[in-house]
């Protein structure tokens, strides 16, 4: 194989590994940035860099940070007696744009999963158990996508946290607002129907 | 904004360049780069640089080459009478793969297309001219994507190859291989009728 085929693969190879890209767009997307300049391609290759390097994590609740603990953790207003735990730190910035919710964060990182042997361990489960005991907590909120994976999570966490005597809430399931009666999914509806409110 | 959003932005950017990536995809790539070891990325960033620095397009026909020259237009044993046109460099490695030609190449990098100020001059038409001109040519094979671009770019080849006095073909057009009548489209479906065949 010529060394320049050789170089194409392997960024090939690159884009392939992001979940979501198949080979085809793979090859698509490298075709595509064969013919950007130079600089652009540096550029690209300079963000990457930045963002491995630059980027850290939290060693209190895992979300990102620009030093050893995040701004949140960090911030002296935020209500201490509530945790919210979510799966991703991709979850954190979407609940803080609401602007709904003042205490603190803990990032899973993943879901319980046997099938992929990912035990409470891989999800940070000790350091959340720990992080508990030390903090006067009133609420842990458990903010998990509503799917197999995320319920199971959830339920496994209400098992381990309420021992502790801590009052455990999660996120409201229901119509999604704007959304459709006629196209909302039949788990949905029922379960909106379950957790109907008084009006 | 805090300096690691200011990374994480910069990177969603150069993703929402790639076409076919919109700014949701871009964030959740991101937000998985962000999950892998700094070795990983490191890679990533190397295979782009890599395939920017070491890959360079043949100054004679655009394909894609280790030097000045591609290895196509400097193999000794292919048919210097023959010149197929293509759009992409990806279109090359197409039509190798099928090891059904043995001629040369010519890679216009784009397709006609005025609403985008793209002219003869942007797809290299002044350069094939000029090649044409200097090669003994039997032959000019238009193997462009026979699209409504495909096509004008195809006809307008045509007219300024014509009066060279050169033959031009191009690539039939039909039902697919192992394709179905009934899935044809209809424009496919007449032009496979309009070139039928003596069997």
């Amino acid at each position: 194989m010529p060394l320049y085929i050789k170089y194409i693969e392997n960024l090939i190879n690159e884009f392939k590994r992001i979940p979501g890209i198949g080979p085809k767009s793979a090859k698509r997307i490298v075709y595509f940035l064969l013919k950007q300049p130079a600089t652009d391609i540096e550029r690209f290759a300079r963000s990457l860099l930045e963002m491995s390097s630059k980027v850290m994590f939290c060693k209190i609740c895992f979300n990102i940070a620009e030093s050893d603990v995040c701004s949140i953790c960090n911030d002296e207003t935020r209500d201490k007696g509530r945790v919210c735990i979510v799966q991703e730190v991709s979850d954190v910035a979407i609940i803080e744009s609401t602007g709904q919710y003042r205490g603190l964060y803990h990032v899973l990182g993943n879901l319980l999963s046997p099938i992929d042997s990912i035990g409470p361990d891989e999800i940070r489960i000790p350091h959340l158990l720990k992080r508990i005991r030390q903090l006067n907590i009133d609420e842990i909120i458990i903010a998990l996508n509503p799917t197999v994976e995320g319920e199971s999570t959830a339920a496994y966490l209400k098992k381990i946290i309420d021992p502790l005597g801590i009052k455990t809430t999660r996120l409201a399931s229901g119509l999604p607002v704007g959304g459709n009666i006629e196209y909302a999914d039949e788990v949905t509806l029922s379960r909106a129907f379950a957790e109907r409110k008084e009006f």
